[in-house]
């Protein structure tokens, strides 16, 4: 199997692709991102790093910074936070407000918006938003083993100034008693978080400790458990692509988290840690050509925790 | 690693538990059923089946039972099911109405009720409702290499007695046109399906064609792709035990479908096909003490498919 | 106040109309009913009959018979029948079944589909279909006082042969417990209420007992209690026009009930008791011209509850 | 009919209750209000008061100022009003979120919360929150003729530091575009409309223009045309009372807006405008000695809106 050759074969299919979906364009920043970008990248156990495409091009890596916040937030609350969130998906959009006012305020899963203001709100434990933001910063560098890693303030201010369905999420929340700092504070949080800006090699390298167990390769110190690695990774399968989680499963068989900037990272447990990117989106909010591309990557390797 | 002692261990510790769960009531023969029973199964990769506890003892296998019929269904008709039904996490109750009403007819996935309802119409193509039930019940005793596996017809008779919900989910279907014979023929089929009677040992050997990338260890004969194989399991996994799939994936990391007469199998890929069974359900539909000693399976010999 | 001219005006401009709206089309019978009639009739409390249009065309009168059905289940099983059927408007479309769900087999009224559908099966009681469908039959001839009204067994056996949303709302009542009879047999009687065929001048006098504090003006004897013809008004003016009513409300301001054949009964208490009929359907599926014909008379004769 | 001496009876029989209901308890100055006092008063269109109890007890009228609100607002930008807010019961409880997510932002009506903020919204253009406020006052003072009518602005704070629910509906119908204004704008208006103090004979007095067609009788000035009139009772009638709407108007016959301060505003066209208070809720968040004083007033003097 030559994982670089094949990188390179995805990526030249990628661009041949003519429908792409479309970009994301709720604010400015990422509107304006091309459809035309790819860029794929393979961290293999062993630490190789096998690129193709635009896989040096930093982007808004939006909702897959969830993994982080969510792997950062149960080092620092542990399991008191499975009081606040659940382990289901949610069957509903990564917005929908719906399943709230049933369900009384506890978001389905961390994965979906309402979720993730959860893992916001319990990261700022005991510290203020600007704190909790460096922290997390510095945390995806030192799991990237790249300082390099940015937020970008344009993307988390834009977020703010039109994020009304998140306030929204999070008053609902508050309301229910199941946000204990400021909504503000909460949401200022999350809309950092959201402007992680990565490339593929940043954001492939920074999900190895997924695929290890737990432990940072860099270090060879745990960031986290072998348990929790794996339930991570079961999130990210049952819940890591909204109402289109399901079908990842089915069709490309490995755990994967995607967001709105067109990123996605998938983890194929003990062999590699991948990212992908391309920013137009399908139907479910979905990298349409990260989600194919990565199809063909696990057919044509064999990879998927669905077979021996 | 001695799974023998495993299983009796497993077995030991489930006959100790006092919490064992509701026994399903809404026909009398699964209600008289005690509760007090526990039975496990595991077929390794070399044939070899650990059994513990009543293992031998049949029960109704209920919903298990969607993992073969859909099996036979993708043989009968191909991937044109899945126009017929879709490949996601309900995020609601197994025989939840709702979402069908704005989805127009087209459950989220086979393995809830309305689901399994649409694979069994699909399996009646051409044929009668008794001679679909036969055709059914010969594949399982293929499956399992065994012919004393039965249908338990006073089951089936109690099903279609009290199944209201059900006539109501195919008849809310068949107004959407998503149901191509006739309501009480496809209903017979699912309530005769779920009539299957099988034991641990029974079940752990049919779900043996999942653990070998669909090969019918007996005869070498492939009972379906390595790709549906693989695709079957994912399904398990995102949706095999209804809106407590996630929680499932999240505590015990395999494969896996439960059914209300306290069944489940599960599958780890190329290593072992296991049925447990305690009558006892918990709050979501599934095996109290089934779950649990997965659970237990799960963490002590470190399978998972979210490790290496 | 000019009546018979009045009705002879709004005939006329009904009759200049393009925009017809669409006729019911899931039954034929339904469907070959041309859209370019209208009728109506408007009986006073002195027992004019004012007329205009195709008055005196029958047509299949649907959910207008809910009203009928009711008043004599009513009589029959008394203030009972409102421990099984609600009295709030649903918020949602006639033929929603979202609303059992969350409310345990309880329809929000006796006007949508489900509510009507369990007044049908108070209605059976101590007698088989055939007869309770006799009972409606004659009832509702006594209360227009003409032998000529039918039952249009035509349409009920399509009702029947295309009613599967309808058996699955049975179905899913009787699975709580709120059905007494038979599925078939409620929802026989249910089909042949609504093939009930009359023409406005029909319907108007059928309607006048609600005008009169429930005195049946032909013979002077009570069909109904006072407190009941005014409590039959509300629900009219609060659901009688499916998630159409409140506008229906705003606009006419008068107890309406509408059905996809296209009629609507309306009341004036103490002054009139209306029947107006075009088949062409609004997008709520009440009578497009049916509803403006209404509101134009309600303007015109000041006729509404909301004034003194 | 001698009502003085019927309001005293009513105001006597509903002492001698004891099964008052709950009062609201979301806010302190709410939650302190006695559960023994009950009011009464009556405004015939001669304008003689009927007054029993604690009707000089000014209480916070809460959501019976959405009444008042929408008058302003229809005043104020016209009919447009209704392109942002629905017309139709809403089905759901009085701040429930789930319709707004399939209908886009559009409140089904402008007596739920929802609705209410996008009044607010419309009654702030080109005006500043405090200005706004102001106006409100001065309206409402004017409809009462008494400059007594107050805004309890520790009620308003309150509102403001708990009111999560609201500012969530407010942030969700902003992000669908239907809030041209800041949402601490809009919500400061709400929070502060919501906070009018007034008695049951202010209120009653308040109402009086509702009774005669739009009329202020102490001017002989129009408040509203007589349309509008007529379909703010409407929309009393069909939404004044959340999800207790269809049973207030299938008991009590007559139009009425509740609040949750225990406060009823109820109107007979023609004839009378009633307030009744007693601060204990019943299930449905309406007053629960309020609505059964309404009931028997309406029984006692023979007020209907669905009689002659």
């Amino acid at each position: 199997m030559d994982l670089s050759k094949m990188v390179v074969e995805i990526a030249s299919e990628m661009a041949a692709e003519t429908d792409r979906g479309h970009v994301a364009d709720y604010i400015p920043a990422l509107a304006r991102v091309s459809p035309d970008q790819f860029g794929i990248a393979v961290v293999t156990a062993d630490g190789t790093v096998h690129a193709a495409g635009d896989a040096e091009t930093p982007f808004s890596i939006q909702s897959v910074s969830k993994v982080f916040a969510l792997t950062l937030a149960l080092d620092r609350i542990g399991e008191a936070l499975w009081h606040r969130v659940g382990r289901e998906p949610s069957g509903s959009a990564f917005n929908s407000i719906v399943q709230l006012e049933s369900e009384r305020g506890i978001p389905r899963n961390p994965f979906i918006n309402a979720g993730a203001i959860v893992v916001s709100d319990a990261l700022l434990a005991g510290h203020d938003a600007r704190e909790t933001i460096g922290d997390l910063l510095r945390f995806v560098r030192f799991l990237a083993e790249d300082d390099g890693v940015e937020i970008d303030s344009e993307v988390a201010h834009s977020e703010a100034g039109t994020g009304f369905r998140n306030f929204a999420l999070a008053n609902y929340m508050k309301a229910f008693g199941n946000l204990g700092n400021a909504v503000e504070d909460a949401c200022k949080v999350y809309f950092h978080q959201c402007a992680l800006t990565m490339s593929c090699c940043q954001l492939a390298k920074a999900g190895r400790y997924l695929m290890t167990e737990g432990i940072h390769p860099g270090s060879g110190t745990p960031v986290i458990t072998p348990e929790r690695a794996r339930r991570i990774s079961a999130l990210m399968l049952t819940c890591g692509h909204y109402d289109g989680s399901g079908e990842f499963a089915f069709r490309v068989g490995i755990p994967g988290k995607s967001g709105v900037g067109g990123g996605i990272l998938a983890i194929v447990p003990g062999k590699a840690s991948i990212a992908v990117w391309s920013p137009g989106l399908n139907e479910r909010g979905n990298s349409k050509l990260g989600s194919l591309a990565l199809e063909r990557l696990a057919e044509r390797t064999g990879w998927s925790v669905f077979t021996a």
